[in-house]
Order: C-alpha cells, then sequence, then structure tokens
C-alpha cells in the first residue's frame, strides 16, 4: 500500500481555537497555533499570531473548535486487530490457547501488516497520534511500515520469548537498524521481552544488554530504543514466574525484575494490576513508566491496577488501548472516560484522577513513558506538530462550561475532525490525505477470509 | 420550537440488511423490514418480502449495515443536560449541595424545555428511541412537550418529595391528564417518588394511590403509568431513612418498601447498587424493574450494582445512562460497553454479561422494565417500528466476525445513521428531520447564560 497522496510538509497556520496546550500555558482561548515544517515554531493569541506570520502559511480556521496534542497509546499490538470480535466472553485460557493463538499461528508477514494497517487507519481517525505496539518483527511486511505508510507515529516492538532467543536477536537487530529513528523520525523502535512468565532470568539479562548495544549503534538520548513488557496483568503471575524458572520471588515481580538488573526510566510496563506495596516502591526508584489498560484488565477480567496509588507516589502513568482482541477498538477517548470513571467508583472516592489529570496521561505522560517528551505529548514551540482538531459544535459537547470535562467525559473519537503528524495534516474534515481507507477495508475483507482458510485448514 | 418539516408516516421497506431482531428469530441476513403507519407488520428475507411488498413503499436500502431495534434508556433526568460538565470530580455532598442545587433552583419551565430538548436530539443521534425520564413536571413547557417535539418515545415522570405533597398531586393529576397516552402514544407518564430518604412512609402508600387512581382514569393494561424511583444508589441509604422518618429497616430498603405495598411489577428502581441478598430476594418476588446506571455509578463513586446476580436470579436488568451531569452524555453505547467490562473486571469472570445478555438489557429487557414490551424493544410484526440503522463500514469495526460483539465492545453511537420512531424516519443519513440541530443548540447557549446569570444573582 503507498501513500495516496504524498502531501508535503509547509507552513500551517492553526488559528481561532481553543488551544490546550498541556503545558504550564495552560489553555489559549481565540489561541493560534503556528508549524513549519514538522514542527510547532509558536504559539499565542490569534491576533497577535496571524500578523505575525500572515503570508505563506495555509490557515485552518479552528473557530469553535479545541486544538490540542494528538493523544498517545502506550500499548498496542497493532496487527491483532485483524482478530477484532473474533472471540470474547470466554474464560482467559480457553480464549487465548483454543481461540487467539491457533488463529496467531496462521499470520504471515501480510496479515501483520494488514492489521496494522488497520490500526493505524483507526487510530489517526480516532485522535491518536503516536502508538506503542508490541508484536512480532517480519521482514518484508510489517508494522513499521504500516504506520510509516500510513503517516501515524510509533514504536515498533519486536517481541521476545525464550524459545526463540536466536531469531529474536537477528529480528531485533534488522528492525532497529532499518527502521529506529530514520528520514523523518516517525519511527523509533523498542526491544519487547513478552513478560517475566515467558522470559527467563538469563534472557532479561541478555535483552538488556542487547537493547543497550543497538541503543550505541542506532539510538541516542534525544531518540533512544526503549523496553516494553507486559508485567502483572493478572493475579497469577507470580506463580506461573516461578513454576516456569525454578526461582523464588521474594517480594513481588519488580522486585524479581530489578535483581535481574532490567529496571531504569527506559522501560515500559504495561498493565500493573496485580503489584505490591514494594513493587510500587521499585516502579517509583527506578522511574519505570506504566502503561494502564482498563479497558482490556476488565474486558478478560484480570482485575484492576491500583492507579491512584501510583499516580500519588508521582509514577509516570500513561494509558494504553491493548489490542483491538481485548477492547475491542483503539479509542483512546474510550480508555480515558473509563480510566477516569473505574478509579472513583472502585474507590469510592469522587475526586480521584480528575478529568485534567486524565488528559495528562493520555498526552504529556504518554510521551514521558515513552522517553520522547522532547519532541510530543504537548503544544509548545519546538516541539514536532502532532495536533489534533476537535469539532465541540455538536448536540453531546453543549452547553460547554470546561473543555477539560468535555474531552475526558463527553467527547468521542469521532469528535476529531484534523489530525497533523510531525506538521503534515494526515486527516482533514474526517478524510485521510495519507490512504484510501476503502482500499485498507478491502485488504482487510481479503486478509481475514485467507486467515479464516488458513486456520480451517491447520485444525483439521 | 416547532418541527421543522412534520414528517408524515409512510410505508418503508428496509431492505438488505442484516436485521438483528432481539426476538426468537435471532438476527436475519439480507433480511428486510417492512413498516406501514407507525407499525412494523412483516419481517423476513429480502428476496421474499420485495416481492411481496414491491410497490408503494419507500425503499431504505441497508446493505452493509446492522438494523436493530432502538436502544432504551431507562433512566435520564433530561433537564439536565444544560448542567453537562458544570461541575465533576467533587465530593458528592459538595457536588450535589453547593453546585448543583443551588444552580437547579434557578431553572424555569424554559430551561427544563431546553435540556430536554438537548437530551432528546442526543439519544436520537446515538440510537436511543425511548428515554424514560424523571424531573419535575412543570406547567407550561416542560419534557413532554421536548420530546414530542423531536419525537423522541418516554415516560414523563414527576418527581415527588415529602416536603411539596400538595403540589405534586396538582401537577401529576395535570401530566397523566395531558400527556399519557395521547394521539400518537409516544408519551407515557410515570409516578416518581424520588428516593426512600426522602419520601416518607405514609406518602409512599399515597403516591401509590395516586398512582392507581391515575391509571384508572387515563391509563389501561396496554399502557400503564407506572412508577419510577430511586433505590439504594449509595450505602448510607439505610441510615439516611432511619434518621429522616424515625423508621427502623430490619433487613434492608426493599423490605421496608414492601411493607409500605409499593412494590410490584410496574415499579423500576434506579441503581440498587447497596442492596443486600434479601432486597434481591424481594426485588425477584415482587417482580420489580432494575435500571443499572454504570457510569454514574462509577463517576458518582456510589459503588457497583451487583447486576450479574440480579440477572441470574432471572430480575429483569435494563440500562440506564442517568443524567448528563453524572455521565456526561445519553450515550448508551457507552453503557452497554461499560456494564459489559465492569461487571467482567470486578467479578474477575470474563464471562459474565455477555453481548449478547446486554443487547438485550439495552433493548428488550428495557422495554419489559417500562412495562411497554408489547410495543417496542424488537423488531417483530405488530410491534411500533421504533428502529436503527448502523453504517458498519467503518474501520473500527472491521473485519466482522460477529454483530453481537461489535455492537458492544466497538461499535460507536456516531455509527448511528438514521432513526425510525412509531414509523417516523426522526434522523436520515445523521441528520434530524423533526428538529434543526443549530437551532437547538442556539438555545442551549442562550439558557445555558441565562441560567448562569441567575445563579450568580442568586448567590449575591
Amino acid at each position: 500500500m503507498r501513500r495516496e497522496k504524498d502531501v508535503g510538509t509547509m507552513n500551517i497556520l492553526i488559528k481561532n481555537g481553543t488551544i490546550l496546550t498541556m503545558s504550564e500555558k495552560g489553555i489559549i482561548r481565540q489561541g493560534a497555533v503556528v508549524i513549519e515544517d514538522d514542527k510547532i515554531v509558536d504559539i499565542g493569541k490569534t491576533e497577535d499570531l496571524e500578523r505575525k506570520y500572515g503570508r505563506g502559511y495555509e490557515k485552518i480556521d479552528a473557530s469553535g473548535k479545541v486544538v490540542m496534542p494528538g493523544l498517545i497509546n502506550t500499548h498496542q499490538h497493532a496487527a491483532m486487530s485483524l482478530l477484532r470480535g473474533y472471540a470474547d466472553d470466554l474464560p482467559l485460557q480457553e480464549w487465548l490457547e483454543n481461540r487467539i493463538w491457533p488463529i496467531e499461528k496462521c499470520m504471515t508477514p501480510h496479515h501483520i501488516y494488514v492489521g496494522a494497517l488497520l490500526t493505524a487507519v483507526e487510530s489517526i481517525i480516532g485522535g491518536t497520534t503516536t502508538v506503542n505496539t508490541m508484536y512480532h518483527y517480519t521482514r518484508g511486511e510489517n508494522e513499521a511500515k504500516a504506520f510509516s505508510d500510513v503517516g501515524l507515529r510509533g514504536i515498533i516492538g519486536h517481541v521476545c520469548f525464550s524459545w526463540r532467543k536466536r531469531e529474536d536477536k537477528l529480528l531485533l537487530e534488522e528492525l532497529a537498524g532499518k527502521w529506529h529513528n530514520k528520514r523523518d523520525g516517525l519511527i523509533r523502535v523498542s526491544v519487547d521481552p513478552h513478560s517475566p512468565y515467558t522470559v527467563d532470568p538469563e534472557y532479561f539479562i541478555e535483552l538488556k544488554e542487547i537493547g543497550r548495544d543497538l541503543n550505541r549503534k542506532y539510538g541516542s538520548q534525544e531518540a533512544p530504543i526503549i523496553w516494553h513488557i507486559h508485567v502483572a496483568e493478572t493475579f497469577d503471575e507470580v506463580e506461573k514466574i516461578q513454576a516456569a524458572f525454578k526461582v523464588r520471588l521474594k517480594d513481588g515481580i519488580f522486585e524479581y525484575l530489578d535483581s535481574l538488573k532490567f529496571l531504569d526510566e527506559y522501560v515500559i510496563a504495561a498493565h500493573c494490576v496485580a503489584i505490591t506495596e514494594k513493587d510500587i516502591e521499585i516502579i517509583r526508584k527506578r522511574d519505570v513508566k506504566v502503561s494502564h489498560n482498563p479497558v482490556s484488565n476488565l474486558k478478560l477480567a484480570s482485575g484492576i491496577s491500583p492507579v491512584p496509588k501510583l499516580v500519588s507516589k508521582d509514577v509516570t502513568v500513561s494509558l494504553g488501548t491493548d489490542s483491538s482482541c481485548s477492547n475491542n477498538t483503539a479509542d483512546m477517548f474510550e480508555v480515558m472516560k473509563i480510566a477516569a470513571l473505574l478509579h472513583k467508583g472502585v474507590n469510592r472516592n469522587p475526586t480521584v484522577l480528575s478529568a485534567g489529570q486524565i488528559l495528562k496521561m493520555a498526552t504529556i505522560k504518554g510521551a514521558k513513558a515513552l522517553m520522547w517528551d522532547e519532541e510530543i505529548g504537548s503544544i509548545e514551540p519546538n516541539k514536532k506538530a502532532d495536533v489534533i482538531i476537535l469539532n465541540f459544535r455538536k448536540p453531546h459537547l453543549f452547553p460547554l462550561y470546561s473543555e477539560e470535562s468535555h474531552l475526558v467525559y463527553a467527547a468521542k473519537s469521532s469528535d476529531v475532525e484534523t489530525v497533523l503528524i510531525n506538521g503534515k495534516i494526515v486527516m482533514e474534515n474526517g478524510k485521510l490525505t495519507t490512504v484510501d481507507v476503502d482500499k485498507v477495508l478491502e485488504m482487510v475483507e481479503k486478509a481475514k477470509e485467507d486467515l479464516i482458510e488458513r486456520v480451517k485448514s491447520n485444525l483439521k
């Protein structure tokens, strides 16, 4: 799939909008954002900036609209959208072992590419501009190519397991060498130990070293290769680790990972549902980043992460959708609302996780979690222009007392109208500019039919 | 506000759709629905019905679309949409006493009308065709007029408190006499004791009798006047009742209400969060209907209703959004997804409340809860034509394995394209036919400004 129209970079002036900067500047009313090439160069009042940057700028009128940083989804398995709704409402092991794994085994590089293409399209349409995805990196077609074709910013990880160490290493080297921070800087790479119960202690130590090597070769202080891992998704994980590797965990999983010298600020841990006080202490001490995935954790009945406690300890907590198998969308607006609601309800405290806090988790905290906050997560001069514009002239957004409240409790992903990533308009008034969505849907349909055929003949 | 265009009834043939009947007929593919005046007269395969009803029917092509009964929202306070996002993330008492009540006191009949107009518009746009609303009935402009103007089906209640018995009685008589089951049968009426802690025991007995009287005068077996009440929304309710009325509750609130002979199949109880085994037993025995409002209960940190247990005892559990003050939308798709997720998560069981069960709660169970299932809640011959059509050609609904899964876990209210209520097309391809949405939004804006002025001068 090639981009329909390779939209060139240009100078853009977004004007008359309500700008939610997600920086110290707060909200700028009747505000403007000036973009040159891939960067935000200025923000302020429209009347000032229009005078200063009058000519040579394509104007986007954001009257009655809200302009904010694109949302950052810190935990995905983009290729799995091909299995959206393939199996639901089942016990976890039956779901995984009898339904998801057998069909995943049949996925070719093309299926992975098409699945990631669908997730990329859905993400942009819903106002998400950066996605952190963990899947099997494949030669030829893969998730990195899909994101790049659609113009979505992302971190592409290769998921590592104890049983395929040799292959993992080759794939990680190729992934980093080919994709990490090349050309437009849209794609970065991560090293992804699947989980503490599928990666043995020695391999953890090795994967840390492999990541460091790759960083020396392809990374930099500004654009590091990070580590992305599932930790403590379910309450039986300690047992599973002990059974798998004949180790004895004294005081939780994070202490164990810390003893392997795996943990530091470059590690993002998804889920963190079944964690102890000691775990939280270590997460804080090592500045490990957390990706909270409330929709997936509820749907799979895993449990509820103690997010208010993590936040109170100043841990960087970001938000993720997880894959479309356990969500079943890539909708970060939904995740924001559910995160805001859930912790109030289970803690019987309506003041925890305010709308303002939730918006940070979906933007600037997401950027910090991916060690990318020098470039994204807020609307500030010198940052990359990842900007979304929402139409607030809708019945469910009337009347208006607070933009922050509406964005978390009332807005929908379908209110997003225009999306810029890296200074390029990738969606304008609801229409993608980089790929033909109808063609993507046809590819998805064919890939699904093919996959079902494969799984059927495999099961025969 | 008058209807822009008083769309006349006509004969309609919806064809080529995937019909989710919500009846024993299940799903009909390549299906058709035949509508004459306000009623569904036939359903079946398109090829059969097109031959049979070829001429004189306006055709709606639902190729690639899903056709289902309109959603039924069994707990709302429609007028309160005017306060959407006015106050959030606050402790319950501060929220109510310092924010919501002072501004509600300033609401005139016009504010109530405009708020209900906004809720009616938002409901239809999001695929909800029946709304059960409890508010202060007012002379002149009111919620009943708003629903009627927009063409939304609903039950309009007047909320009753111990401190205004005389006024309540007059208003209930007027409401029932003017609005219950008149002309097109779109509007029904209910008697709404606010709650067991704001209505004294004698008044409960009286309100039951008043409802019976009104039923004799204006109701019928087919179109009864029901009772709508908040019960056990929070865990301190038993205490509040005891403190307010010097009564002693032995074994829960429902036993107390039962001792007042208030409970029967014509009572719908919203929330039922803080209920005991004994409560559940009485709910079941008296066939009391439950409206589950998960979004509101989480946002206000009230707690979580034991819905899987209620369902396992064959209690009729339906779904509600509650008002836009505690939600902050009228979006039943959101409520469906959150209900499906929440109970899996808190019960650590991914099999509870399947997609199929949730869809029933939002349609046929909602109809049963309102004692309206003879006419609405499923697509069946002889029922009223309350039908919604969803566009499934969207990235977040691809690929497709199961319509039921997508409707609960992936679809959004913004996927609803066309809505019929009582056989009339009230929304066509996303555009309302009964009112001018822009005019409604202008009215909302003005009403809000006026309300803010009033509350300011009141507080001076």
